[in-house]
């Protein structure tokens, strides 16, 4: 058996980042930018007044100065003549700061009488104007990888890019195996159960990113589990739940191996979930997860997320663990890394006494994983521990 | 003026809970639960085997003990029979444990000639059966409201609910106003800028739940910006963006009034932000949102996503906020409540030295709000103060 970090080292191996496909901006929120950007203009792309006022010459501004207005400028209308000494311009928020002038007095200041105004309180030293290209300019550049968040967009359609470049989603093909299986809806047999680990890890491995494809269920039979191999050999990783094990009816080692899958590694020292395997099935990724619905949803926490981040060019670098005091005494762990189903609150963390890998209802309540390495001692109440936030 | 804490309470009073629709199962996640659902069955469904091995009766294991392998016990094909003395049955994980059998020994604690099995190793107190029920059972409810995680789909689909009853998505209409924008991807005129809140605001409020549409920019006239009110009048909740200030320009507080809009109040104590109005327009709430980039943004996560989440049925209470020690010092606060771009590392968070509302990119840069209450004093380097991550 090798160690989680080796198992993740050798997964991420099986990875490489996928191409690039362009995008409109409006669809752009949550992609990975693949390519760098750039501004396409200058942001202002003018001297702006950041205020309502009025435009005029610096050396001219003192209190009880008077000036005459000669014309108005708004936004997305400028005043298309020059500010001589003496004179003012209407100004609004946004609008460009017309030639001639270089201060802009707040509305707030100016008392006015048909075309006259003075300026009746101290000014201030702020001239109220945005210098051209103050937020960004032609050429300012965006740099991948970036997982575009609203901000981002928001930039982004300020510089003009109406398109962009991300990353292609990877393909994932999502595979059940076993005979006890029925979808949600169906009505199943006396000695089945309701296929959930599908249905789990599509939901988890979208919001990284994933386009997820739910493939039928596979019996345990040698055809059924090569039909579905094949119906999956367009994804970019093939991801088997159950049947992985050494069991007389768990097929997916033998058939994959018939089906030419170059083995990375079997079996990994954590729990849950003991039985994971990896290698390269055509030109896809392959990863069979162990048949527990919990085993199967944190392995896909802890390896299956990872390989899609390197399929979308991102940083794979592990993130520090979260560390909080124990609210709950712990017994020492085995030789195995324990990734333990956890609540938090204001005090700190506990683990749930129930870690049955079976116990869907158990992961449900929990919002981290407690992490122990392998050969733990016995922790007592404050002491601190590692965890994942789920 | 009021307070930000005063806004948010009369926004929340402008939104209801609104109503419940049906999703499948493989679209609920990321959606709020609106009605309670329960579990169409047990899990396990039967007394299961956690273990490949062999089911017998508990009293006669004891090592050294041999045992008739009377029959096969699969996940999916159960055993159809009756474990007597001396009997055992061949098991798998996940298969039901037939009747008689009360104990699985695993494998790799039997040894096995043809049908004879000996306990070879001492097989403990565990009995590696799953009781009945033990997950879940039949009535098992899981409570609204809940924003629906991958690991609530799964336990979802393993109760059989193959529909979830969904909060509704709040509509939310977009309106951008002046005449100086244009939309990505157009060449602006030399006093034009591209639009950006209405993208920005988009995926900001898809992430928390929202359907939002972006209207067309309504322009500088009276008829336009009715036009587009009309255009957005089925949604939930009306954004619009700039023209809510005072200037001869600012047309949304004289035409909404006109539509008849009933404001519920006009101007916040904030930074960024100021003019900031709100109230009920026809059955729509509507909210005027500052025209700077930065302002609307932020307006929008401090105010329009609890608007959201109301809407959604989901708990508003504000949760608290983060603390970080300074890394840079911060001068006295103003009267206005000030919501910093801000940066985190390591040691802390610091404020980019440049807040202008109008700077995107620094927006962009930033992963917090550094919250500076009103007249909050000069900080120095290693203060804790409040934030918000972004």
């Amino acid at each position: 058996m090798i160690t989680v970090t080796q198992a993740r080292a050798l997964l991420l191996a099986l990875t490489a980042p996928l191409g690039v496909e362009d995008v409109p901006l409006i669809r752009a929120a949550g992609r990975v930018l693949a390519r760098p950007v750039t501004a396409r203009r200058n942001q202002p792309p003018f001297a702006a007044s950041s205020m309502d006022g009025y435009a005029m010459k610096r050396a001219e501004v003192e209190r009880h100065a008077m000036f005459k207005v000669i014309g108005e400028a708004a936004a997305g209308h400028s005043f298309n003549g020059t500010v001589g000494p003496g004179q003012a311009v209407r100004i609004f928020t946004g609008a460009p700061v017309p030639d001639g002038a270089d201060f802009v007095v707040i509305q707030e200041d100016i008392t006015r009488t048909g075309d006259l105004i003075t300026i009746a309180n101290e000014p201030g030293e702020k001239d109220n104007i945005r210098a051209e290209g103050g937020d960004f300019s032609t050429g300012t550049t965006i740099s991948p990888p970036l997982s575009l968040r609203a901000e981002d967009i928001a930039l982004m359609a300020a510089m003009n890019i109406p398109t962009v470049p991300v990353a292609r989603k990877p393909i994932v093909a999502l595979i059940s195996t076993g005979d006890e299986l029925v979808m949600p809806g169906e009505t199943p047999g006396p000695d089945q159960i309701i296929v959930s680990n599908t249905f789990g890890l599509k939901a988890m491995l979208e919001t990284v990113g994933a386009d997820v494809r739910i493939m039928p269920i596979a019996r345990d039979t040698v055809t059924s589990l090569k039909t579905t191999f094949e119906l999956a050999s367009s994804a970019d990783l093939i991801v088997t739940i159950g049947g992985a094990s050494v069991g007389d009816h768990d097929l997916v080692a033998p058939v994959s191996a018939e089906l030419g899958m170059e083995r990375s590694f079997y079996k990994v020292a954590m729990r849950p979930g003991k039985p994971l395997m990896a290698g390269k099935l055509g030109r896809s990724a392959m990863v069979g997860l162990p048949g527990n619905p919990v085993s199967a949803m944190i392995c896909a926490e802890i390896f299956i997320k990872p390989m899609i981040r390197a399929m979308l060019g991102q940083d794979t670098t592990q993130a520090d663990l979260m560390t909080a005091p124990l609210t709950a005494p712990l017994a020492a762990n085995g030789p195995r890394e324990h990734y333990m189903r956890a609540q938090l609150d204001r005090n700190g963390i506990a683990a749930f006494d129930n870690q049955d890998s079976a116990m869907l209802s158990v992961l449900a309540r929990a919002d981290a994983l407690l992490v122990r390495p392998a050969n733990d001692p016995a922790r007592a109440i404050g002491e601190p521990v590692a965890y994942l936030p789920l």
